[in-house]
């Protein structure tokens, strides 16, 4: 039923259904496995993670299930984490540190080592690595394929998709401005990179000769279907599976999802110093207008963390990043299989009704 | 072929593709006709015309076709357009003044009575009539339909297509994020009803009992069938049609649009004191820092008109409102006929592509 079936020759998947990887509470290797044993591709949003917990992570996944199955990295970020920009930051987060009660003095940490992490993937060959907020070097493309691992970028303009296809890698994420958490822009600045998939995709599929993998607002298979259309060969799908059993999300944070009536995200740096989609909440609204005088990625992810935490110990949606994408409004729970199932059925009913006319 | 025919048997067309009204430059009785001609529904956009030049308009069209077109005005809006702001406006725009040899002051205009453009619309009976910028009064309504014309709306969110469904209207356009030119929110702030149609036109679709005719980003068969498949029963095609022979739009002002490799537009105030979409240029750049300081439309769109008038004479796309989707890479000069039929034959091709599989 697949129109062109690139992504999954490549991905040895059943079906091109990537679910988005999410480094942060969602990410778990329940969810991972999940979307794997159903014909999809489950992702491990490690990031975060350190080398030795990236391992114990994919061995965790593999105790799971025997498909492929992908894991992603943050390309290294630069950004402006001067002394001064933390400490006006550690002032404006200091009402609501004290509103969750807390009391310490919020730590700055630095990301784990990329070519610690990327060592790591190379030795566990998982199906896929792929790779968001900026284009590793061709050399690091170069050794990720000679392990036997399929490259992934992710692309917020069709340059950067060709910075990626330059680069060397096997597939790229087009990611429209409907997409979840954090953007993957890289060369173009922020506010150029909120492209609506209508108009990026077949943009980008014109200019490439690598299958693209469309990202942002796709949550049933109106929009799959409507993906293949513009020319992708592969959906991925995020705030869809966030919701669903296996997630790792808070309940409120689900819930914040679920109860939504229409679209109310907007994309803000103020959580993590990086723009990123979210539900509009309290914590947004209070930062939002100082936003140019916080710290980047990741010192102001590091200051919030504490926050973040005990809001969602506490069921609070109000001190949260509650990443979501623009179609939210459409998530359904249920278990993450469940739902790639009903997805591809979804989609291969649409795409008969289309030629029905 | 149509998998859904509620657009062609309300508007009586042959197929439900609808060349978006263009108020301003590109606007011309040869457009709209060219384009119903063809079998689509061709739009007049006359926001800016006193009652008689649209009389003159619709007459003008009806000498060149006998087939169903619309008609669009702008609702009325309130806006800020306080003395300060129109003296700090014309501060602004001195240097560019200067630079284009203008030395009169410019002075503001308002726009044309909206209940005096309705009545001749109401005489005049064209098949459609669209609004922008706002929700018409249900009374405005019920005597539009009362004279046996259709009702279209345009919402950028779905409260606003649920608060048009509510007024009367028989379609609502759904606007997304990558539409070009002015956009239509009227009760989400602009930064809320930023939303790609990957994302708006499902919610929509799930939450309204009348038809929607998606709009933004499409540009060719395969946009057309991503929006059939997204639940769309229209689409709604400006930038395509702005590049067209029959398009009023400077040489330069197309050239602009067919020379771009990728996206490469914002929204923005500057030009009309109303956020629109068009491509980035000098005028964009040296006003966009004070665009919380210029006054709101129609006051901002008579300052610079006289601006925008003479860079258009002069082929500078530099002073000019270069008004484009986010797709407008993948535009194509030829007639405005021979786009329409084209983008017919590409969306029965594409929709049996997707089902062959």
């Amino acid at each position: 039923m697949w129109p062109d079936t690139a992504i999954i020759r490549l991905f040895g998947t059943a079906v091109p259904i990537v679910q988005a990887p999410m480094a942060g509470e969602p990410d778990r290797a329940e969810l991972t496995a999940a979307v794997s044993n159903a014909g999809g591709l489950g992702s491990a949003g490690v990031a975060y993670l350190q080398p030795d917990a990236i391992r114990e992570r994919i061995h965790a996944i593999r105790a799971l299930t025997q498909r492929p199955f992908g894991v992603n990295l943050f390309a290294p970020v630069t950004s402006d984490m001067s002394p001064a920009k933390i400490a006006r930051a550690r002032e404006l987060l200091a009402p609501l540190r004290t509103a969750y009660g807390l009391d310490d003095m919020p730590a700055v940490t630095t990301m784990p080592d990329f070519e610690a992490q990327l060592a790591v993937v190379l030795e566990e060959k998982p199906a896929v690595l792929s790779f968001t907020f900026g284009c590793p070097t061709p050399e690091q493309i170069r050794r990720v394929r000679a392990a036997g691992i399929v490259a992934v970028g992710s692309a917020t303009t069709v340059p950067e998709a060709q910075a990626l296809e330059a680069a060397g890698v096997n597939a790229v994420v087009a990611q429209g401005t409907e997409a979840g958490a954090h953007r993957g822009s890289f060369l173009a600045p922020f506010d150029d990179g909120l492209i609506g998939l209508m108009a990026l995709v077949p943009a980008m599929v014109d200019r490439m000769k690598i299958p693209v993998i469309a990202a942002g607002g796709i949550m049933d298979g109106r929009g799959i279907a409507a993906a293949l259309m513009l020319g992708a060969t592969g959906v991925q799908l995020g705030t869809a599976f966030l919701v669903s059993e296996e997630s790792g999300a808070s309940a409120s944070w689900k819930n914040a999802i679920l109860e939504l009536d229409s679209d109310h995200t907007r994309v803000t740096p103020i959580y993590s110093g990086r723009p990123a989609r979210g539900i509009q909440n309290t914590m947004m609204e209070i930062l939002s207008p100082f936003a140019e005088e916080l710290p980047g990625f990741p010192a102001m992810n590091s200051l919030t963390r504490a926050i973040r935490v005990a809001a969602a110990k506490g069921g609070d949606p109000d001190g949260q990043s509650l990443w979501a994408g623009q179609a939210a409004p459409l998530a359904r729970a249920m278990p993450a299989g469940d739902l790639l199932r009903i997805l591809s059925e979804e989609t291969g009913r649409r795409l008969d009704e289309g030629f029905r006319g």
